[in-house]
């Protein structure tokens, strides 16, 4: 069956989105990421779309799902790797994509979570 | 045009491999990634195959000269999440794979590297 691999690092775990996202797809997705999240006790999520030329309100819904649920279980969710272009795009269409954080590639995402841990244990 | 991505991560380049591969794809992939070794002076990649289901001999022989390349570009590649119905049918087939590290899941590949460049340090 089609999944998207979800890796681990540390305490982060790391979805690429390389494949175009259909209903069943994005639903495995999700099933599979809470389980991993679960199971790895992961801090947080980092999901980059810098394979996609298009995100359509169909993936900017789901990047937000993935984002409330991992929310919930005490993660939190980075968006990397946004093509320009895509950025353009969304903000013409008014998906501003709200509440969910980004950063510009893998590296930025990854220390942006470190310091969100320290920052927490600091509180 | 459609591309596998490269991502950066410190001195490593991770490579996930969604999709299925055609010759076209196969060499965006080796051009993008010797490219990216070169601007990056990556020393590691990691080629993360845990989506595939079936690595035939034309993923083999991908691997294999994705290997050699970043080897004479002074890079180890590490192949990890290899499916164990995909390492019993590469047995089987007498595709072993040879001159290729791999390793479990991507953490242990990134140690891997990690104590590669260590012991090239040492010595």
């Amino acid at each position: 069956m089609e999944r998207i691999p979800i890796l681990q690092m540390g305490d982060l775990l790391l979805v690429t989105i390389q494949v175009d996202m259909h209903d069943q797809l994005a639903l495995t997705l999700q099933d599979d990421l809470t389980e991993k999240i679960r199971n790895t006790s992961a801090r947080g999520v980092l999901i980059d779309i810098s394979a996609l030329d298009i995100v359509d309100s169909f993936i900017g819904r789901m990047i937000a799902t993935i984002s409330s649920l991992a929310r919930i279980m005490d993660a939190t969710t980075v968006v990397v790797g946004m093509q320009p272009a895509v950025a353009i795009t969304l903000v013409e269409l008014g998906l501003t994509l709200s509440g969910v954080r980004t950063a510009l590639n893998v590296e930025r995402g990854m220390k942006l979570l470190q310091r969100t841990d320290e920052d927490e244990a600091a509180s």
